[in-house]
């Protein structure tokens, strides 16, 4: 480790990418490298969170509107942010998040077609001073990434075309700061994936 | 009815000054005027607003931070509006709701102390071009109220300090807007409470 302080890694992409198992596979790849490395997740990352996760994801009462759904993300990640990420960053860990910033403006701005500034805006004000040093964009076409996926919560049931409208979503915002972006292609083998993700924070590691 | 448009009056005021009773006393007498009254509240006007609230008061995880708190309550009135308040406004009815904005930027911004331009920017943006026609304000010494109140939500074991920021905001914003506003002494007599926001309200009413 070079450096006492902390870095944030976060893995975005759309349904069925396979970012909980990359995550995971990664991070005993880091942590054999001697990192000590943080999992962590939204929405859910905290106790509350898994509550939040399971009202906006799972409602077995009303469907929240996309306002409603932007505001208990971002809830989650206030409460993400206080008690988990901040913390071990400034414990000098690696933290390594399944989801964060760019999938809520993906999902609800894009996707659900809120006003993207607001999206922004709101999000910026709840993240203030921290922001993904890095961000692994897991992308695939969305029909092989909805066939992937499976379970019932009612993103799986909503239509491609919102699936579509995320994924240009995460592939507008990598090209606009391709700098702290790095996009892995997953339709090639698992093993070939976590190969070249682990591969690209090595080296990114290396220049910080 | 002199205007098929509806009207929001928010009844508003710290612990124990017995809104919710004044609520339903307020409502019959209202309906037995001959007005359609649509009686609900915040945080828990909806179905998912009902398990935000639980989250937010009783949460049994980690407590939310101010932030989270401020977050989760938005996301209540997000779904609220949409659900509730916006239909029934449109439908013509005089919609009465136990706490609404001023409560938010009561508690989250002068109790919990977040920065109140913050809290109302953030409140603006979720309520859109709604806002209460009118508001009750409940007020009592903080001591009174927080021995009236009982239960065992977290805010009945916060300190009096707190409830004594909320109860100056409170007036504070009434201060701000005082056309707006009614504040009624609840040291009286509850039946005189009753008859003093009635008329309060018929008199309103013949205004607009």
């Amino acid at each position: 480790m070079r450096d006492p302080r902390g870095r944030l890694i976060a893995f975005e992409g759309t349904e069925g990418t396979g970012k909980s198992t990359q995550l995971r596979l990664v991070a005993d790849a880091l942590r054999r490298d001697g990192h000590r490395v943080r999992l962590t997740r939204e929405p859910g990352g905290t106790p509350l969170g898994t509550e939040i996760r399971r009202l906006v994801m799972h409602a077995d009462t009303d469907v929240p509107s996309p306002l409603t759904e932007l505001l208990l993300y971002l809830a989650d990640r206030a409460q993400h942010l206080d008690a988990v990420i901040r913390p071990a960053l400034a414990a000098g860990e690696l933290v390594l998040t399944d989801r964060f910033s760019v999938s809520t403006i993906a999902y609800q701005g894009y996707g659900r077609q809120l006003d993207l500034d607001t999206v922004i805006r709101l999000d910026t004000l709840v993240r203030g001073d921290v922001s993904a040093d890095l961000t692994i964009l897991l992308d695939s076409p969305v029909d092989i990434g909805l066939r992937r996926a499976h379970g019932d919560d009612r993103f799986h049931r909503a239509d491609v075309a919102f699936h579509q409208r995320v994924r240009h979503g995460f592939l507008a915002l990598a090209g606009q700061t391709p700098d702290r972006f790095h996009i892995v292609d997953v339709t090639r083998p698992c093993e070939d994936v976590t190969a070249t993700i682990v591969s690209a924070i090595r080296s990114w590691l290396q220049t910080r």
